[in-house]
């Protein structure tokens, strides 16, 4: 038997002039998309390329909306009533999806954005309003959120498939919650130690967290960052060290 | 044999707290709604709520989206490369059919909005990437234009359909053009003067024009105005006159 | 002696060919304008128009800034740090100062909008930040905000102006809040009961409570809501209750 | 006698976390600074942090008002109406001006951005309603446009200062216009052909066409671009090449 994990990307973000990324360095190297959707980020031209990048290159291709809010990315938390959120969700993932499947594509799952994301982690209102206008949109949207949150068990309920994930350069706490970016070494930063921490949850479901303590962590993706400067090194020592341990990169 | 004439409205233009349009008295009387993409006018939430509300009461569902100009209700001609402007309007169907799809509904055609109508109809090259960017997402995707334009013949030797329009309630000049906004008497008022018109339309095929001649009008639907104010007696005029002519209201 | 009380009203707040409020039917009959700055609504043209009609009508300017929400009208509550917070409202009071004094008049007080009204009303630390930011744009700009809240103490402490405010058709608790818009009884309806209200206020600093209870509630001026179908007969009926009690309407 | 020049930069566009320029590097060696207004490019925050920057550097702070198209970062040409374009340049500058005043600096000019900038250069209707929004503003306002054009004669003509501008690194047609972008050889990129540039604009009044003959060339300032790659190279050479001429850089 085998090995392998996915490896997924944050694409498609950049919005006219503006660019956030580095998705020509990404794409050979990673096995899963989340497409910026238009709201936090991504104009319908570089979420169209973005999607037939992610055609080209065989990448499974997932929406991933936002709230929408541009000058803040996405990551500044906003409360919206249900009906309403969940109205922005299905617009985005539309979008996405309608781009997709004109280009011979299909659209495998959706991942929130930002502060959507976190919320939902952590909101069991906000998270079943968001899982339920992504079901509503097809049913057999699998669903990525944090690994070890609420968040699968709400969507095995519903009738839909969790794609856990962790983070490859994220340090994480005791209690397996990701260190405050407002904190010191939130951020691994040395390809060598994010490689390691990537391995680690790949092939033995824990990781070392921030006191030293080892935190089991069941994760069927891993999420690389692509504004990272160093993204193409990082990528380069994941990819290496996964060979080293005969674990395959591979969509979920 | 019996004549029927189609009935369009734009339809899905309120934004957050803002509200154009009378939607709620229109569906009721109309065939076909032409429903904002989110780019020049609505918002998530409107838009689904009007696809929701075109669905009940069994009207044909278009899209109608516009450039990307909220400030401007996408009134304001704008230059954007081909490959972007293909991109935007794609975006915009894709948002509204997957929405449309998601509740049972089904997208039958596209009407542009604006100042992108008004350009296309008088610039090849625009309405060349337009009509593009439609049959690309849909070859059977109706495109609804300007009567007596180029758009036709564009649209047909792409394979497409083209579906003429007739304005209701603008005064046309001796040229087969609408009268400019800009000048006096450019609208109709009077709701006899205005169900007059449609009769003459959909009967005869011919509309008299602003310096009293005969223009002959080939329309395959008609459009109203759902931000007129009178639109309520409008449209009990259109309906009574036409019901009197023995022709049914009927989508294309 | 003779009582006198300031009537405000949210004004400016079209966008595009949306259009809110009756700015021209609200400001004959009132003495301050909050002025929106174009972030949670208001165009520059529509602002600059509303700043004109003050101007003729001798009409109090105050900028009216809120969050950067369109789509959400600027009610929807948003978490942004503190120093793009502060430079969110600089930016904002600039312009529609800025807009004011080059049309010959003067910007006078500031009044936030919506969410981040309420917010402060009930966040010491948002409220010190939003105060900050207005006060050093201009250290003469009177605050407006609700009456009965920490605000006075803070903006006093601060060396500004407090301008403590009530409303003409909000129902009030017991315990001197305003009754959540999303419970019955809200809003007040009937322009006989509005008046009262505001005669209440400016004549005995007190109002009647939704249990019945008398509290009191000392304001310096009361707000009236443009976009209330009824505003015009509400504000004739408040209009004639403080002539016939010898009141007068006059800026704070 | 000594000679010397002004060498301008477009800063402050940056977005969110979207970032355009490399301002940190730009400021100590430029003399003035064309900030983003928040139309086209620019919010809050880094507009006034750039402001601070000018201020800290004593660079001569300009505006730099664009349409309102962040999609298209203000370089598509959009049709507005004479009276809302007015408004929508004005509530900009009125904007940039009054940050710049609370932060004790001063503004001393306008320069119209990208599509608005190029239609002022060629439509004097467009051209006369920008200067008088400008000028309506602050009689005192510097207005900065294409050297060579017929803007200087429009803003004497209305009582206001021209500066006229020329170009560091764009190639210039023998009839004095820019080589349009669309066309090979319109940027240099050569660090030394770029600085001779700069030294026969500031020292002889004249430069290279593209067909090698010589154009005469009165110029008050030279526009650098913050956002090419090799902008402190660049800035370096020019530096250089003017200090050996005896030419300082200093504010128009």
């Amino acid at each position: 038997m085998s090995l392998s994990i996915d490896i997924n990307c944050d694409l498609g973000e950049s919005y006219g002039r503006y660019r956030i990324g580095n998705d020509a360095i990404v794409f050979p190297l990673i096995t899963s998309a989340n497409i910026a959707c238009g709201f936090h980020g991504g104009d319908p031209l570089h979420i169209q390329d973005t999607i037939k990048a992610a055609i080209k290159h065989q990448v499974q291709i997932g929406a991933h909306p936002g709230y929408p809010d541009l000058m803040g990315f996405g990551r500044r938390a906003m409360q919206i009533p249900a009906e309403e959120l969940k109205a922005i969700i299905r617009y985005q993932i539309a979008a996405v999806k309608g781009l997709t499947e004109s280009l011979g594509g299909q659209l495998h799952f959706v991942k929130p954005h930002g502060a959507l994301y976190n919320k939902m982690a952590r909101d069991h209102s906000e998270a079943e309003t968001v899982i339920e206008a992504i079901l509503s949109m097809d049913k057999e949207l699998a669903i990525m959120g944090l690994a070890g949150s609420h968040l699968r068990e709400i969507v095995e309920r519903k009738g839909g498939r969790f794609i856990a994930e962790a983070f490859a350069d994220r340090r994480y706490e005791a209690d397996g919650k990701l260190r405050s970016r407002n904190k010191q070494y939130s951020v691994l930063e040395n390809p060598e130690v994010v490689a390691q921490q990537v391995l680690s949850i790949a092939r033995d479901q824990q990781v070392e967290a921030y006191d030293g303590s080892t935190l089991s962590l069941q994760a069927d993706s891993i999420c690389i960052h692509g504004d990272n400067p160093k993204v193409e090194s990082l990528l380069a020592s994941i990819t290496s060290i996964l060979a080293k341990a005969g674990i395959s990169k591979k969509p979920f």
